[in-house]
């Protein structure tokens, strides 16, 4: 599965994000279609890309599509470590949210530059001064860091994450990341959201 | 540009981004690569689904690969009207953010199905039960919409939307939504942008 092209990638992320919640034992391609709007051609092929027998004619075998898929995003039962680099409004609302309950992700780590936040703000897990992003980043393990600091943090941050070993980064903030190859990059900036929709729209 | 496969389209809305903050005048597509990381080849080749006549030898005018990219979004001067639906601790974090100041877009509505939140929460536009959804959809001119809905409401608004001609939809739930083909999705769910970092992870 090493050379799955990226949009191919992502949209068997968001099938099995999907098939989390699925009852049925089976499911065809045209019923995927249903569900996504992905062309059932589309589908076929990007599931052909996975290491898996299950035969398309009667549809797939939605557990070995689940087991396939999930090990595309390496669930191997440990726990994928991950920490968020800014604690103002976007960042106090991560350090509530649930989302990642029952996930393959855990949050073990939060910094800011305020020194102010780290000792007020309550969490599960430890708020450290963003001086020590380096050593906690190695001493716990990070792999993955969610940027929600200001515009104008955000390159020299993402530049210490990448420079300390952090594989990926979920950038919530507007700015476009230059991080080294090794390092990718999520976008989740409502403006940049929105800007993609805007130019789907032009072209309809 | 009615042809621009979505990654490209993708790469180009960035890079439009990218350049909103760049100060020189000429730029190359080896610099581009240097601060996007994507290769200067694939640069040149989207750029090139762009309808303009600026020559790579010595790199691109700027100002005219901005003037270009902006079409691309169809920033035409007029706002394009947001709303924003369900005013949970996302939704109310997105009600206060600065994000869309001077951008082409402009949120002109909230809505929640909990009608305390829509009469206490303060907004420079006004809050609405969500029963009004389609009615100010309507009168509003409203083309996309921001959801913020719990997981369990997400499905049954996204089919509300479309069906009152909602263009686009900007998904904060961790939902894959089932949308006819003329609604665009823009997933910005924190859990879909770390399996996605980690599916590229297990590749490398």
């Amino acid at each position: 599965m090493d050379n799955i092209p990226a949009p191919s990638r992502r949209r068997l992320v968001l099938l099995g994000r999907l098939l989390s919640n699925y009852r049925e034992n089976q499911i065809t391609s045209q019923k995927i279609e249903e569900l996504t709007g992905w062309t059932a051609a589309q589908v076929r092929r990007d599931i052909s890309l996975l290491n898996i027998k299950c035969g398309a004619s009667n549809g797939y075998k939605v557990s070995e599509l689940k087991t396939a898929l999930a090990s595309l995003s390496g669930s191997d039962g440990q726990k994928k470590r991950c920490c968020i680099v800014g604690l103002g409004r976007m960042g106090q609302m991560l350090l509530e949210s649930t989302e990642l309950y029952d996930s393959p992700f855990t949050i073990v780590a939060g910094f800011d530059s305020n020194v102010n936040r780290t000792e007020v703000l309550r969490s599960s897990f430890p708020l450290h001064p963003t001086t020590k992003l380096e050593q906690v980043i190695k001493e716990e393990k990070i792999t993955y860091a969610i940027l929600s600091v200001s515009a104008d943090e955000a390159q020299d941050i993402a530049s210490r994450l990448s420079d300390c070993g952090i594989h990926g980064i979920v950038n919530y903030t507007p700015c476009i990341l230059s991080v080294p190859p090794k390092v990718s990059v999520e976008n989740l900036s409502l403006l940049t959201a929105l800007e993609i929709l805007a130019s789907q729209d032009c072209m309809g």
